[in-house]
């Protein structure tokens, strides 16, 4: 048996894996390595294994017993059945105290339940976020570690190593998130939020090309213009960067030659979902994941081309002069929705951490995000400041930094918004996120309505404002009594 | 024990089953009834025995024994545990050929896995959704029952009988939807359509109300005109109607006095959580259920109150005389928005229908909503004509009738959603609806962007518009060589 010289180790040495792996290796970790086709493994040794401290293993009882107490195993495989089978095969070979990390992008549900089995038997386990990509993994990531406290004092300082560093003061962008299944729930809404994000960057793209009838490079432009703006992100920079590009093929805009159906993988769902199940609103988040469903359903898009359904044609006819001012309001509308999505996500953050008892500082995961992940912006900081000052409390909304951008906005957003709905170019975020917007600043909503309509017809009863209880009016009765039912 | 001398059985004498045993022995059925406490038995034979042939049993087994074979009983109990407990009873009392029914809101995965349990013990089981509420019960709900042909035969004259029977031909409202789980998914997506519908009613109102300054009772005078076009339905009626109602307390409209907090049971959240697994976008439906969650956050909203977030009052500034033109204006915008949330809900159906195995006839679908149940309209005799000709099998919005309303509508659709933006006024299924619409207009969506980003960063790869296969471009790398990776 090898010599347990390895602080951790890593398992599934796909690209995922295997960057990982470097990363850490290249922070001063010696890393055991294991993969069940030992090829992969091969590969990494001989291209990169000169970059650091690895230690291959064949099996996973060698990658075990090559690892120092406790032993600390980050498993890379397949989220679902893969990962249960690897799970087992630690257990198998490891010893109480020792950690198991699920660094894939499991559902939290899983990882509770994982949790709480791998505990029964001693072990630690640690569902860990991992977010920023392969390029992340290998330079830097952002990190959202569940867990318990004591797994945190061995890992802690290891993931603290290899994680992506906050642009404004250096900080390491990981923290502690949460017991058991809470750092997947907080990497699912990330990516939620994700999909809200580059959905209004589309929607803010689709009403400069198809509105205002620019070229991509115009609005390459913009976004590099936006970019120096509280825009400033990852995501606006890659958009100019994408919108520039020429195909090598025709010649043109590269944009223009890619199918505009866009895939997911699944953590936008759950984030729905979930917000559904917790009767948190994430209108915002629920449109970015059926944008993307609309365009690949391919059946309806065809029919539609072919019946050619009534309606304008997207341009938007402003005087030349105009147009400047009007690229002003869709950045400000952009502003204004993501601002929205943000504080859609932390509140179901926020409502997840009661329902499933976890103790989350928002402040930290808006810090986390500052660097190596996708949504990684600018804008995280004050975010984070929002939290940090307890403003933000009950939405990001009323924390005074967004109330005051909201009020900049909020003319621009509705004139973008009306816009859109008038020349006939989607903006399901936009809108939604001010439907949202403006049905948190009604006193009274049509709520009521419905509540008399279920109480017709399901006598399902409703609240007074005057007075506590639940009513129901009969109202199939003559002079429609009304009884307090409670 | 008991002779077997009825037909039909009823479990649970609660509200519902109360109601539908009566139902069932109004037209000639013969129905043994069983409740949990004899109390409730009691009651039902006191007040109502002398309406028709009832049986009553003290113990599940004397039930059981006053059945004609092959035995059949109607379970009304909670749905979840409360039904598997009776089922179980059933199981042990009955013998093969019996046949179960779940005529509660039941889950249609539990309806799935119940099916196949009892199946395999040579039971049959119908999971059987029952719209109407309590009033439907008694006299005539819209049912739609799953499970086997077999089960059909022996149930279906039975449900036919007491089934509400439709105002232009006097079918009964009720078809045999599919096997297993069918008719519970079906249900579900009912209520998630009657989400949307009773949230477009609201907007409507709220933008009379807010928006023009008109009184409930005027607005009750509105919608009782509007009863009298297209929009007629159950739901139109019952506004108008809660609208012209008066508190007997206050002498206030009673609508004013109503909590303006939205309540609701869980279908709704069901039918957007299983549209998102299935990839259908059922845009109208979830905004419709986010608006009560939104209504009922009340977190949010007291501390938006608190706030005032920055916004405009609501008020829509039109000339007297140019009223009743934008009145017309919403009402069309109300119309165009339910022809998309019920497109949306008969998509989830097709699509749930693939995915399950089940062969729904979508024009019987909605053939038997339009008696019985909540979302009960004239308009589904056009719906059913629109699935009968074909013309709707990829959407109802292709079928030639809905395509000329909405380019009737669609003016004036947008209008209101860019006046509702304007003014303040939230319009979550308007304008979501819009951009659906809209969405699906759109030859090219700015989805092509996200692919790009998806490919930036994470690799996903992109198709192409002129070639098969899957591209990634290679961002990093000097020149961007791209290659073919499928």
């Amino acid at each position: 048996m090898a010599e347990a010289t390895a602080n951790i180790g890593v398992i599934g040495l796909a690209a995922m894996g295997s960057n990982l792996a470097r990363n850490l290796a290249h922070h001063g970790n010696t890393v055991a390595v294991y993969n069940r086709h030992y090829s992969r493994t091969e590969d990494l040794m001989r291209d990169h294994g000169m970059e650091g401290q690895f230690v291959p293993a064949h099996t996973i009882e060698e990658f075990v017993a090559s690892l120092k107490k406790p032993r600390t195993a980050i498993i890379l495989v397949k989220a679902g059945a893969p990962t249960d089978a690897v799970i087992d095969e630690l257990e198998a070979a490891m010893e109480p105290g020792d950690i198991i990390v699920d660094g894939g992008n499991s559902y939290f549900k899983d990882t509770i339940r994982r949790e709480k089995e791998v505990r029964a038997k001693g072990f630690h386990f640690v569902g860990c976020g991992v977010s920023g990509g392969e390029e992340g993994a290998l330079n830097g990531p952002s990190l959202m570690p569940g867990g318990t406290d004591e797994s945190w004092k061995t890992l802690g300082p290891i993931l603290k190593s290899i994680a992506a560093k906050a642009e404004d003061d250096g900080a390491p962008c990981v923290t502690h998130i949460g017991e058991n299944g809470a750092g997947h729930f907080v990497k699912m809404v990330h990516n939620g939020i994700e999909y809200a994000d580059m959905q209004v960057i589309s929607e803010a793209y689709d009403l400069m090309r198809r509105g205002l009838g620019m070229t991509p490079d115009e609005i390459g432009d913009q976004f590099e213009e936006w970019n120096k703006t509280e825009l400033n992100s990852y995501l606006i920079e890659i958009t100019a960067d994408i919108l520039h590009e020429k195909d090598k093929k025709t010649g043109k805009p590269l944009v223009d030659v890619i199918v505009d159906q866009a895939g997911m993988k699944g953590t936008g769902t759950w984030t729905v979902q979930t917000a559904l199940s917790l009767g948190t609103s994430v209108t915002a988040i629920a449109e970015g994941v059926f944008a993307r469903a609309i365009s690949s359903q391919t059946g309806l898009r065809q029919e539609a081309a072919k019946q050619g359904l009534a309606g304008p044609d997207g341009r938007i006819d402003i005087p030349e002069d105009a147009k400047k001012a009007f690229i002003e309001d869709i950045r400000q509308a952009l502003y204004a929705s993501k601002i929205v999505a943000y504080a859609q996500g932390f509140n179901e953050i926020s409502d997840g951490a009661k329902e499933y008892d976890w103790n989350i500082d928002l402040a930290a995961v808006a810090r986390i995000w500052r660097g190596g992940c996708i949504i990684r912006a600018q804008f995280l900081n004050k975010v984070s400041d929002a939290f940090e000052s307890g403003e933000a409390e009950v939405s990001m909304l009323f924390a005074s930094y967004f109330e005051k951008a909201m009020e900049k906005a909020q003319g621009s957003w509705r004139r973008v918004v009306a816009k859109a709905a008038e020349v006939g170019v989607p903006a399901p975020v936009f809108s939604s996120s001010l439907s949202y917007y403006d049905a948190l600043r009604s006193r009274r909503l049509p709520a009521a309505l419905i509540q008399g309509q279920r109480d017709f017809f399901g006598a399902h009863t409703y609240g007074r404002v005057d007075e506590p209880g639940a009513f129901h009016t009969l109202w199939a009765q003559e002079g429609r009594e009304e009884i307090k039912e409670s």
